[in-house]
């Protein structure tokens, strides 16, 4: 049982997080919470989406946010792009790291972009090829590797060949997503040792999902496995469009505190992050949904 | 990585979970959740507690509780007994298994009951005779096994200790529980072994709570050690005392989640579970805490 001795932590908040927000969320308060976390020692910050703001409203002020946060030395602030326009944005607003996506789901890739996995992945080769051009970091997110709310079960060996796709891109960093929560760490094993096969395990991640309570038990499977990257939200900060208010990314003050715990070296401090947490919170008017966020903010409160 | 085959969960909210609701809940209230509980499945379900109802007055119905409610063929019903007293309204309200209780923490058991923790385990003794006599299970609860809110750390010969003292009073089972949700899963290892080494494996549960949202880690810990015996409280019943507003015990929903995804038999319809959740929930006037729960529920609604 030799689990990573340090891990990094990626912080999706103000991107996956906030982008289902359907009240407008202010520029001031994206960048004063990519600030804080950048602040609170995350080595990546996922902050902006350059995306058309018909499709996702919430992130219409991505680049007013990569103009105004503070840049931390030694922090990787990164942005999702669907195409070539969304890259020159990124480019334009000085991201580091660009995501491009597909899904392990063929169903899956069908219903969201009409079109193939395979089509949807060659789509990002210029992008690709920009991206090494202007030494901008590349990763890929694959969605729905452990399920999907269309056909149920996805095939190990098409997440084997979506991660082999990707590698061919020249991503830097690929993440085996659980889009809709659905995995248990029985499952965990195979498909994580299935990317494994494909890709440099450093340079592998995780991004689960807590829709069904699922996802500390599968990010400690997952760490059994090897993987030391992983994605969190602060907060728990976005929700599940497959299942209306059901709980979406694991709150990142629940997966610190098992890193912690555990003896793993994060480089974060959770203190600060719960005071992101309550910020973000409040800022939306709701009540956080990291256990331990809240329980911490408990026992402050006396 | 061999887990067990089969686990038996423990069904513990109309006690433990209910035990801290400030509201009084009816007599009736409670009937049907037991009821419905029995008929999800579990083979045991902590239904009562014969404490005084000065201290615990949530608890004051209890034999009326008992009494109300339809016997299912095979199900255990469980109550909690301090005292010889308590152990005799139990005897008289018919429940099968009587649960008796003390803290790995010296600290805790000082504060929370005024003695040291071997006096309190021997003034058990009685209690465990009679349980013999009149062919009553006898459970006992280790609190504090993984971490104390008054002194911190416990050690490991500490935990050794007391399942030692439980299994001389002839305990069937006894419970290894997280009552302040600080273990993480490196902790749950060597606990638990320590568990087994003085007490017959299959006897022994894990009892954890949700605190910081480690629970179902932990769970899946505990698995590996060979554990087959969990608790867990539908909707997630139960706060935690010494954080107000955090989670308390771990939601039945999310475990059979983990377990059916697992492969694990737990002979229990997680559906029926989750209605049994949504009711209570009702009740209570509150949405359920639970992921798993909800989740399912939300999708149910459309």
């Amino acid at each position: 049982m030799n689990l990573p001795k340090k891990v990094k932590i990626v912080e999706v908040g103000p991107r996956d997080g906030l982008q289902n927000e359907k009240d407008t969320i202010s520029a001031e308060v994206k960048i004063e919470l990519v600030n804080r976390l950048a602040a609170a020692g995350f080595p990546n910050v996922e902050a902006a989406s350059f995306v058309s703001p018909k499709w996702v409203p919430q992130m219409a002020t991505s680049a007013e946010v990569m103009h105004g946060i503070t840049r931390r030395p030694g922090v990787v602030y990164s942005a999702l792009v669907p195409n070539m326009k969304g890259f020159e944005a990124a480019l334009e607003a000085g991201v580091d790291e660009v995501v491009i996506f597909g899904a392990a789901s063929e169903a899956f890739s069908q219903k969201n972009i009409n079109c193939s996995i395979a089509e949807s992945i060659d789509r990002f080769a210029e992008v690709a090829r920009a991206a090494k051009e202007h030494r901008k970091r590349l990763r890929a997110a694959v969605s729905c590797a452990f399920g999907c709310p269309y056909q149920g079960e996805v095939p190990l060996e098409a997440v084997a060949d979506v991660v082999r796709r990707f590698r061919e891109l020249g991503c830097d960093e690929i993440d085996i997503a659980d889009t809709i929560g659905v995995a248990t760490p029985g499952k965990v094993r195979p498909v994580m040792e299935t990317a494994i096969r494909e890709f440099h395990i450093e340079g592998l991640s995780g991004h689960f999902h807590d829709t069904y309570g699922q996802a500390l038990a599968n990010i400690y499977a997952s760490l059994q496995t090897g993987i030391s990257i992983y994605h969190a939200s602060v907060a728990g900060l976005g929700g599940c469009p497959y299942a209306k208010g059901a709980t979406g990314n694991v709150a990142t003050e629940d997966v610190l505190y098992m890193m912690n715990g555990l003896g793993i070296e994060t480089g974060v401090d959770l203190d600060a992050v719960v005071e992101a947490g309550q910020f973000i919170s409040q800022q939306l008017g709701r009540r956080s949904v990291s256990r331990a966020g809240n329980a911490i903010a408990a026992k402050r409160a006396g």
